[in-house]
């Protein structure tokens, strides 16, 4: 689906639906980017990077935290200090983890990865990760490590099943990793803490650049010798950044302001589902609208490239094939929800 | 299942059922093997090795073949020599290369591993394979090859399905190769040449010391320029044997005198499930029995343990959970057939 | 040498010497920053990323470059770019690639290192390139780069000697990348275009973040179908970043303000030194001092930890065990020089 | 070097120089091997494997050993199994690991390679060891193993610069592997127990198929955690054999037969090296002929190949460019000596 998006000129009277990863930063956030005290945080010199630091490990009730480039860093990076050379872990098909970080940990990291297809919520179903746990013989690799993710498709997860699957794992011995990039959308949705969500796991990674808005980063939480091997992976795969106290100061702007609106994206999803699924030819699952995702698919098609149509009207949006997702965020206001959708009716027309 | 096998003395008496890996080679092996030509292989000067080698060729209908220490590490070398760092093989879940061989090409070489669920022949569904292959966007792997099985679980791929995918594959410009440790089983069960089955594929892994009773040793084969990527991935992997053809010899006079005989294996193996099937508490699916193994469930059980009951018997063999199978070879003859159905069924009164 | 260094809380009066990379954004970059159009530059729309992309390109030379997160991450991507599994760079013992990186090549990407002995100069020797080579055979790993270093050590490389190695590689089929982390400094001494100095390589990695002054960053430029394997491998990495034109924009101010003034960091240096090697105790080889660096030995010791007495006086610098660098930079002025000199006088007095 | 050797035809009459590697099984051995008691080895049932691996560990003072298949796989696997990736071994310029293996550690294990220029007989530098270890930081890879290797290029290690690395090593928090292909040579050239000059390393690779006369094998020994990693990561490579006890048959009777007689090659290779250093134009350090290898390098050239002209008169050998060695063993006599001799003369003249 990424592959396939049109490669546009920029302008700020767009709306683009691709990903919350593409808001830019606010005013206010410029400004404290600008005002920023740093240092090289390479000799973890950088007090504005310190700060984030800490204020995400106390967000998440863990021990420390590390700034990182991406959220795709910070899985890889997550990965190569839980697991070592020959050791594996058990994700989810469909996971971010197994879908678009390129096989890294596998590349990279020579660790072996065994997928099991989740249940419809995105959940791994216990009899399943315990099934796939590997008993001690040369013929397979040493389970090591539990993935999950949460949001997941901006699904929420149930926190029930993921502690399920969190006691299965810990019965196995493994450590538990859970893709957080979203986090903070399922924490808001369902108005419980970001803390309580990830109490019954190890590490959590947290994206900065998706709904809450910073230009770039994520932060990889865990205990605090997790943290010192993955501030040395950080260093390996050229994440060792200088005066990232420019973007650390982004991210506590987004911690302080963005957190709470979050429920807007949310509202502004529901709101345009509801409008789009009352088309012919839109079908959503309204169920799976739980926070800034739509999922959607088309039974009808109308006349040439639908993302071509859209773009016309300052759309910006991916082709229906097989499905498609429209993601809300800080740079989409209710206010546009009608052009979106007045653009699917008249494209399906 | 093959982590709780028992560790035992020897004893040319025992009935061993677990694996055909487990035959012995013979008499006339060991002359053969005794009074081969020899070399050092590095070197290109083992007269023996270069014989298998050309003959495992023809018998492939490739251009040239490598004799290797195992089928692990055929496979292993195979995807090595096909797959660069960051490229991605779509195989089979409970496929070989899958589950046996300890996730090596993703732990060695940085190769993405891809199973999609078979069919329940074991077969991959094209649509699927097709599905599968990444777009040329940084997310993603790049997809470069496609695996499969013959036989799998003991069961003939079917050539129709076979082809399908290959076709698939073609298309999308994968390359193929196929795990054929028991390929001379599935050409012996259904009467067609070795070199007919693996015309769709680039590569074959062939195994010697499964059914065809050789101590040690597979034969990789494949077009020229592979075959010399392979000789260095080999070599690299510590395959470099010196005076190989002791082995080799053993894999030429298993070529010559225990290919037709496989289908007294066959037999075995379907007049024993047949026997089987009538215990009751025996669960076997009769149309799985197609070449030497046979693949049963028990809906009961007997006192203590299985195995230690049938060791004390002179059979060995696994845990029946959950499920297990029972492999015919060389070693094993219809006259033991009774023995150990008569053990099935004590166990189980 | 690093890992000795004082963790200290920052402040703007201290002159910190340990390195370049330890500059602060200055106001005007800090604006630029602030103000600067940006994108979801993983899509490809980040319009000041693409600027920075385009200049760097034209300023070096080369066809295309790819803005990435730092040097180590530069390096990285370009070996992974240039070398598949099991091929084999050839470095110098010494440069930044081989000592600094923490082995990421052959850790992360199986690249064999093969790592010669420079001249005092820093310069690999054409002939011992030459043996380096490793011929066809499964036994060596496949030649495939030479990687060189400007400047190495603050030392400005003899362009003759560059050439003189390039065309050793060329006429053995490798592939050649340059580490320029501060090549411009190089050009600015030397008074020759950057494009001049890199015309014999293929590829060429450029930091924004050391003498420049910008927070954070690195360009890596090379041919088209290198960068688009170079923008793979930093996603893999971790290193697509999002609106990472806030950052483009510090490095486009850096190479429309800071080049130029690079002479007076070398102005500093030359200066420094002269005074410091005046001091009993102190050894500077003055023909060593050709940029922005000052290597020193001290042939006598004070009393206690030097890094302690000078960061009393306002000075961050390391332990002088068993040899130590001074780097000047936009942060250290003129007015500094005696200062230091004093602190290194009163501590050996 | 290995590239530029002619390939053969094979014959018993011709005398083959290039290395012990193409010693052929004798018929005592070929008859061993004929009449072993095997099984299957990856179920731990082979007697005749278990008991090389017995007495292996005992001859070397090992807790336990494992038989594998070549001198390269024995310290590829010994790697994989002492570092995790992103670790470091420190080795020596020229030593089998880091000239002839292909990289295999950093290719396939991520393992960050350090060589150092070992002195002329040799042996490792405790200073520079030291040295190279590396500091608790992120820069660096974290620094795990000391390699040695004894026999190097057929010169005896000095025992007490074996312990002083040794000791160097422990005191840093490294392990201790030693390439010992052909330790055998060196124990019996200086009149030691094998056991003595490996008591100050953890685990010791030993080869059976070079001067030792077997077909295939080595074997790896060490402490019993060791020894389980060890088996795993053979399997993982492909070394995980079946009925190799025929191999194992082979080196038992080599362990039994053929150590004592390393004395006659060291003393052919002793007297051949007398012999070719009084003609004009052979350079040879009568010093660095301590066992079964002869260094030399040729002052002058004849006309035409050197190998081609040896060739026709039966003996086999490499091209003089730049240095060449001529390797004795079992199947050259003294008788042998004066033809090799006749052949330089001859080529020279």
């Amino acid at each position: 689906m990424y592959a396939t998006l049109p490669k546009l000129a920029v302008s700020n009277h767009l709306i683009d639906l691709r990903s919350d990863t593409v808001s830019r930063p606010s005013k206010g956030m410029r400004e404290a980017m600008a005002s920023a005290d740093v240092g090289d945080d390479v000799y973890g010199d950088d007090p504005t990077v310190t700060a984030l630091e800490e204020q995400v490990a106390d967000l998440l009730g863990k021990e420390e935290a590390l700034f990182v480039a991406s959220g795709t860093q910070s899985n890889l990076i997550a990965l190569l200090s839980h697991c070592g050379r020959g050791e594996e872990y058990i994700g989810g098909v469909g996971y971010h983890i197994a879908k678009y970080e390129a096989g890294g940990a596998a590349v990279l990291g020579g660790i072996s990865p065994r997928h099991l297809t989740p249940d419809e919520s995105g959940a791994l179903v216990p009899e399943e990760i315990e099934a796939a746990v590997q008993p001690d013989d040369p013929h397979f690799a040493i389970s090591r490590l539990l993935c999950l993710e949460n949001t997941f498709n901006g699904r929420v997860q149930d926190q029930a099943k993921i502690e399920a699957a969190c006691a299965v794992a810990r019965d196995n011995g493994l450590s538990i990793h859970i893709d957080g990039a979203r986090l903070l959308n399922a924490a808001v949705a369902i108005g419980r803490s970001a803390q309580e969500l990830v109490a019954p796991v190890d590490t959590v990674s947290l994206c900065l650049s998706k709904g809450l808005g910073a230009p770039v980063g994520s932060v990889l939480a865990g205990p605090k010798d997790f943290i010192a091997k993955a501030r040395r992976n950080r260093k390996m795969v050229g994440g060792g950044l200088r005066q990232s106290g420019v973007l650390a100061a982004c991210g506590l702007y987004a911690l302080h302001n963005n957190v709470e609106r979050l429920a807007d994206d949310h509202a502004n999803a529901r709101a345009m589902a509801q409008k789009l699924t009352e088309i012919d030819g839109v079908e959503i699952d309204m169920n799976s609208v739980q926070t800034n995702m739509i999922w959607l698919r088309l039974s009808k098609r109308g006349e040439g490239s639908f993302s071509t149509y859209m773009l016309e009207r300052g759309i910006i949006i991916g082709e229906p094939d097989p499905g498609m997702r429209l993601v809300c965020h800080l740079d989409f206001s209710a206010d546009d929800i009608d052009k979106v959708v007045d653009g699917f009716a008249g494209w399906l027309r």
